[in-house]
């Protein structure tokens, strides 16, 4: 079966060169030059990622994954399209009067070293990563190989179809980066159908979670305090002390109020103060999150960490630099979807369908979503359950490339159902 | 000695009534009915007291105030004159051309409830304050008696004097909150010289300290926090926690940062916020005061614990209520002034002279002698020493009436220095 | 209708005498003649109530409540046996062999003004409280009504019954402070059925609710900090600052962390600190309370608050006293009694079964239904519907006094299930 | 003049090798070397340097620096006796009876980047630090050829003296670091006589300032919290937070109340806490230092600051770790220096003599001074005023390199005085 072996080898290759959200412009080439050869039309750079919208991206990583890419022999051309943006977006249009079909795909890695244990299977067979420190450990390696198989199959296909199909390959989804961004580029303004998944999580191979809930929402902040130093010693009180202001709202934060309407969250996850030991502190950074049953709750608490920080500002006359680094919402699936994909899961003997499952996370292909349904788009997002020889995130996670196939069967049976001429 | 059982006697009225900042109506009265009878010019209420720089005054006190003074028979006429606001000046114009020279007396007593021990004089001399919880613990009750021989005597050797002398019988002493409300009516704008004193604190019965040093600049504020309450079980998220605003300020005002221009001092005396365990706290009030070696040190004080509040004000998105209750300012005694008074102890062989001692607390009669000084009149603040039973502010506290007649003696040999024909 | 005239009489008489918990002196002594008359057995005192156990109980409101009952010709014999604590415990032994059913009912009042609208039936009929900032505005009333109801029933109908019965008058439900103390007083160690219900809340006139969930675990909490006063100006280091300790610990208390196993709840309710604006404040005290949807949960915070206590406690160096000032659990109905309770109300065609309703509050009837089941014993808790005319704890609150014949024939048909020869 | 041209050029070589606080690998070595010539019996390693008491050392830096100094070739057998620990003392015994007279020179240098300006000399002459990020910015290079300059002249005039002479060479003054390790290794348990010294602050060329006032004591903390890490999202309830423990930590120290018995300061300069965003915290760490205008008041914030540190740990049930990272006390001249120090700057006439300046900074020279002190030695630090380019610790600092002569010839004449045959 060459389709799967072509997906494997693809899978493998992507694993072994694992790239950090927004610094994917070796793994974009890599798309962009199989999807090429397959002739769809490829869109690139600021045409899918509309930078005022762009979240927790650092510079420098950038530039180091520009740098790899020129090692690594992508040519200027590339990367000129690109524009220091990562992702891509296929498009294939059949010419023929139908509804417009996205699948998307997410592109970039995390922040794991992975295991150097003899029996993962990267190491016995000989993809495992290349970076320190970097590792596709959270499936996304599979995802795109779905995504180019699919692709495939579409080119040896498309006579059969009508309308238009857009492949989303989607960078830093990893902290729910990416997906406001490309959201925003306008490149799913006239999208009808919206279809996304993730391998393994919350259920084994062979379940299909077709109507996964509890999608939770995010939003990540940065803030930034920026005070004026002074001699600890002998003029304390010419300081501005943005040590105290990161920490009093640290603090704050914390003590947020529970919401008597549903699940709420706040982490401080990460605080940094301060030059040195006999120094009123110039500078404080806090990493923040918060999250929300729903987009309600989410956004009390949004709104709260920001007037904390505002009032904690203004306390200790010191500035505020406040960034968004990332967001998720929650998803309703659209029925007429779950019927589409519960009927394609029926065909497949082997399959159990699972109508219903907590999926307790955040994934930001769900702003993508609610960007399709808000102009009356129809959207799904499913599991396609994967055993998993550790958790996700961790340096042994490795998930069965079996259901590589099982990816590549449920959205060319969607897409026959929603597509065929 | 007639005089000096005069003011023996006047002290142990006072001594034997004593009222609360504000609400010194019937001694205010007293002072008036005596003064009148000397034939001096006499004005109240609002002529001697701006109502828009009145600090820490509590109404219903005042009302008390009002209905006990009616109770001794006070007449409507001099209430009417007071207009709600007590103290009053005294002035005394020769007719001839000279100098101003104004002296201040403190009339208000503290919340002490006066020891019923046997030995106390008062309990033995059948003086002891009749009203539970007030009580003059801090020598003013003798400060009133040296004002009034003062007036005795000018008025019995008015013909002796040139220019013009006013007696400031000013409310409000404790807690510094009455010397402003008087600086401010314009009764000192044309005083060319301000004499103030206080008996006792830093010297001995026979000390005279004319230049005390070290008067601590003070600001007293309340913050009151209005919030939201909200069921703390059901919806805790509807409210705006005024318990939390209060607590948070507090504690960051603590942490003011200690200035290297010289001492400063922060005090959050008493909150209390909260109407019960269940629900949101919808209100919260903070005492505080702040201190300061210096007018700049107090004012970076003062800056601070107003910035913090309101900082807190809107993290918590409550309402603010801002209000000073009292300020007091340092003070550098005249040398011409200083010269004066030296002089006139030097005539007594019995009293010592001091030359600097620190004084380490606050007076309000230093806004008035800086009013006095920011036009080019002199001031001097001297403190008459007394033995004391027990220390000011406590239960036992008496001082030696003998240092009546040293007051008496001290103040009129200034204003024949200062006013001799 | 003889019963239902006397349990309106007798609600109406509790309603104009209310009293707050562990002062429920003259209403305890009322219930006590009344069963006494019907020679009931009655316990009284430390046989109903383990004083080791009492929680949030004020020495003041007891005197109080016990010089009121003295001025109603209370007498000494009755008081004597109460010793100071409130309630009573009501027994009927049969004589046969069979088993013991307790029924619970609550008798203190909370702190409220009872409403001097016209319209408001008390005003009407004439049993208005006698007391300002008092009122039976929870329907604790009603409740003693029903238990005195069933008393009579019980008294009339004897002979039809076997085992044994138990009535509760738990003193001091508010604040979910007196069933510790009776549970532990060891009143229902022998007691094979527990039941207790409210009037109103959750359901209207002619709903039974026979499985009411989400009783939410919560425990009350007071904090007292005991520091060292101190002069705020001149030593303010010899102080320990018992008010810093109390906002720092309000602060970190509202900072406990979500549980991700579930809902839960902290409240600050009241701070109170400081004795005046110049001193280093000495004492500070805090009213807290905590919640869970489970026991698990409502530990985990309970242990937290106490924690963070302590821990400030030995930061700011100072004594720390905490006092728990009430507690409630949790129930799951058990199933026996939930059928016994849905047959009885199947007899009566007026009124509305309702499986399943969220209470959604606390109820210190549930330690004393755990402590039944603990040893193996049966327990519910229902809601016999009521209009109201205002919610409950407010000052124009009154419920359906046709209710109280549904509470009437409802225990009394369980009773008949259970213990009929 | 040779002597001085020595003394320079050691001078320039020390600035262009800088390194650290017990990373002065390379520079001990070369004052090894120096005196050994001169045949002064050298001590090193844990002979000089109680590595009980070592403050504020890190390994990473440590080894940093014994691989530069192997890269320089320094040999292993001094590398051998030091033993991972910077300094040495040199030791004269002249064999005849006399006191013992010990001088202290530091050696480190400070972390700041050496300014590239033109006009700087040591980038006109060529002696530019070679490591970015370190600098002689204080002067120790000075300290250090004045040392060895004094060796010189020792060794040239042996035969002049009685008695003992110890040359202190102490690693790690800048953090005041280094100090307590070598007076606890006994080293100075013999000295009769301790002098040190410092170039330049607050004095110009020509300037001798004999008696310095107000050294300020002062403590350096590193406090370490350790908790642990949980999912922000699905279990924040089993994780213990070490961020919050160090941000509560940081607030309540800044809140530390002012001492009424002189000058103290809090700083917390750096906090770092947190591993990611979506993490319960499971590490946070403080840097802290406390000053005091006497060790009273020093003691009294030390003691405040590790007991907030510590009741912050059991209320987040975290553990904590405690260093101390430096000390600095007071110091008082005693008499009998001042004045053999007074008769030597006397000879001479271009040095202007000041009896008594504010220092205002911490030197850890106090601790050696007062262990000298605590057995019956006199001790003395003074300052040898020098013209600055810039001030300490900045980039374009430079001293005046004549005043190296001048450092010879007061140490000498004092020696003279104190040891002449």
């Amino acid at each position: 079966m060459k389709k799967y072996e072509e997906m494997i080898k693809l899978r493998r290759e992507f694993h072994k060169y694992p790239e950090t959200g927004w610094a994917e412009f070796y793994t974009t080439a890599k798309i962009v030059n199989f999807l090429k050869e397959l002739k769809f039309n490829i869109k690139l750079g600021t045409s899918v990622i509309n930078p005022a919208f762009v979240q927790g991206r650092d510079i420098k990583i950038v530039n180091k994954g520009i740098a790899f890419a020129k090692e690594q022999g992508v040519t200027d051309d590339i990367l000129d399209l690109m524009d220091g943006y990562t992702g891509c977006v296929a498009e294939l249009d059949t010419g023929r009067i139908g509804p417009t079909v996205a699948l998307r795909f997410d592109i970039d890695c995390v922040n794991v070293n992975e295991s150097n244990i003899e029996t993962h299977k990267p190491n016995q067979e000989n993809f495992r990563s290349i970076f320190q420190g970097l590792m596709h450990a959270c499936g996304h390696d599979g995802h795109m190989a779905i995504g180019l198989g699919v692709a495939r199959w579409l080119s040896d296909n498309r006579s059969q179809f009508r309308g238009k199909i857009k492949l989303l390959f989607q960078p830093a989804e990893e902290g729910v980066r990416g997906a406001t961004a490309m959201a925003e580029s306008g490149i799913v303004n006239d999208v009808d159908y919206f279809l996304g998944m993730h391998l393994g999580f919350i259920a084994k191979s062979g379940e299909i979670v077709i109507n996964p809930s509890h999608f939770l929402c995010t939003t990540k902040f940065d803030f930034r305090f920026y005070g004026i130093p002074a001699h600890a010693g002998a003029a304390p009180e010419e300081g501005k002390n943005a040590l105290a202001a990161a920490c009093n709202t640290a603090i704050q934060m914390l003590g947020i109020s529970r919401s008597g309407k549903g699940m709420s969250r706040i982490n401080v996850g990460v605080i940094q103060a301060g030059e040195g030991r006999n120094v009123v502190p110039a500078y404080g950074c806090l990493q923040v999150e918060v999250r929300g049953e729903n987009q309600g709750i989410n956004k009390y608490m949004s709104d709260q960490v920001q007037r904390i920080a505002q009032g904690n500002a203004y306390s200790f006359d010191v500035k505020l630099e406040t960034e968004i680094m990332g967001e998720a919402i929650d998803l309703t699936n659209d029925k007429e979807l779950i019927n589409v994909l519960s009927n394609v899961v029926d065909q497949y003997p082997n399959l159990q369908k699972i109508q219903n499952r907590s999926f307790g996370g955040s994934e930001d292909a769900t702003i993508l979503a609610r960007k399709v349904q808000s102009h009356g788009g129809k959207a799904i997002y499913f599991i396609i359950g994967s055993d998993l020889k550790a958790g996700h995130h961790q340096s042994e996670f490795d998930f069965d490339e079996k259901q590589l196939i099982t990816g590549l069967n449920l959205y060319t049976g969607c897409l026959l159902s929603l597509l065929k001429k």
